[in-house]
């Protein structure tokens, strides 16, 4: 081949296509290959007209490819075959593993850059008209795994529930209640909480309540991952919040 | 006029106009007014062919208009003249104040949305291939405002520096001595940390260093605002860092 190799990280956003940059649709435009994830929209693969499209998606419990084998399939194909776009959901670097694909490709001497993308983090609940950040409610946020590399919900997470900040979980869910309880230890039992699975999809679901309900409230209307979790003042300023409130059902969770 | 009022918060991504978002770029396009801030990138505005443009920039220091007169502004042009695009820098959410505009807008029972865009406190450090997130390194990061509504920095950020996250501060530069002395009460001396000035433009400079130097390399390197600043062990992983760490250089600021 006479083609540079060459590694492009694209942040594919939170799930609707039109989510994407600009910058990111150019990348797909000029790629050879596409390596893309599990949670990545696929109509994004439309831009990529010229490329070969490789799946290589995980999902938690499901480790069809490991992370050094799709390390090696990014420069393998980059020496083979030329620009690489490595699409991946929301940002690269929000527990996107991004950094190790970028050290992987500098020791093998391979020219790579970086195109951001929406976190989920801060868009997800934008969507639902909820503020990560608000004058008099939240002058900061905390984005946490719920799920290290051991598994474990993150020690952060401990710390976290103890601040002010708006709190913002990714890969929690199936965590929620040994999260919840973190909370609960903190006394923030009336403290709001939104879970939303499939953020700005079609197949986006919405659960809202309190500390002391939530684990409720999602095991009823049945949210399942990819899910994430905001807990803090901002989340009430959600109209369901506001009109569950007045009915007492935030509260009581029915 | 027989449009409808309508108002779309739009996130312009933190400079380079290629990372709004395909869905940013489809509100401008069917704009009848923009109002846009000084962070925003000019070069956008040539998406909205057909809209009137209208500058409403606010600096720090320099309120020519009040948050006050741009909701004003949002709702009066929206019942004259139709969509209104509010183009904002980064994410309408990020210490955007974009709640206040909805709610502005709610109460006046105009119909509005929000359309994400690429905020400055993920995508600016990983311009930079400094992830706020690597295995072994952080588990999570900590989004803080460096100037609230009364002028200080958040008091979040004195927890921010005891925790183990990453730590990003948006518009802190001018508070940079004093944010840096949280630090080192908390014997973060040799923490890394990483300031970048217009990230993500031409413009764009980037100073290095630990928290024991890192005022005095900025001052020598003349970075001012809008910048923010990243504290965490990540910070190391940039190549600057490496090779000052041979030379000492990231110790004694020379």
């Amino acid at each position: 081949m006479s083609k540079y190799p060459k590694i492009t990280l694209v942040g594919a956003g939170p799930g609707d296509a039109d989510l994407i940059t600009l910058k990111g649709i150019k990348a797909l435009q000029t790629a050879d290959v596409v390596l893309y994830d599990a949670l990545v929209n696929e109509e994004l693969l439309d831009f990529a007209k010229n490329a070969e499209k490789i799946y290589v998606g995980k999902r938690s419990g499901d480790h069809s490819y490991s992370q050094d084998a799709v390390n090696k399939l990014l420069v393998d194909y980059a020496i083979n075959y030329g620009h690489v776009v490595r699409l991946k959901g929301g940002d690269p670097f929000v527990f996107g593993r991004g950094y190790e694909e970028l050290d992987y490709a500098a020791a093998h001497n391979i020219p790579a850059q970086v195109i951001p993308g929406i976190s989920s983090s801060i868009s997800v609940p934008g969507l639902q008209h909820i503020p990560v950040t608000h004058r008099g409610l939240s002058e900061s946020f905390w984005v946490v795994t719920g799920t290290t590399s051991n598994g474990n919900i993150s020690n952060d997470l401990y710390e976290a529930a103890r601040s002010r900040a708006t709190v913002v979980v990714l890969m929690g869910l199936n965590k929620l209640a040994e999260i919840i309880e973190i909370f609960k230890k903190e006394d923030k039992n009336k403290l709001p909480v939104a879970v939303i699975q499939n953020g700005s999809t079609p197949q986006e679901k919405l659960a809202i309540g309190v500390v002391d309900n939530i684990v409720e409230i999602v095991k009823e209307n049945n949210l399942t991952s990819p899910a994430i979790i905001i807990l803090g003042e901002v989340v009430a300023l959600h109209p369901l919040f506001q009109s569950r409130r007045k009915t007492h059902d935030v509260v009581t969770g029915k």
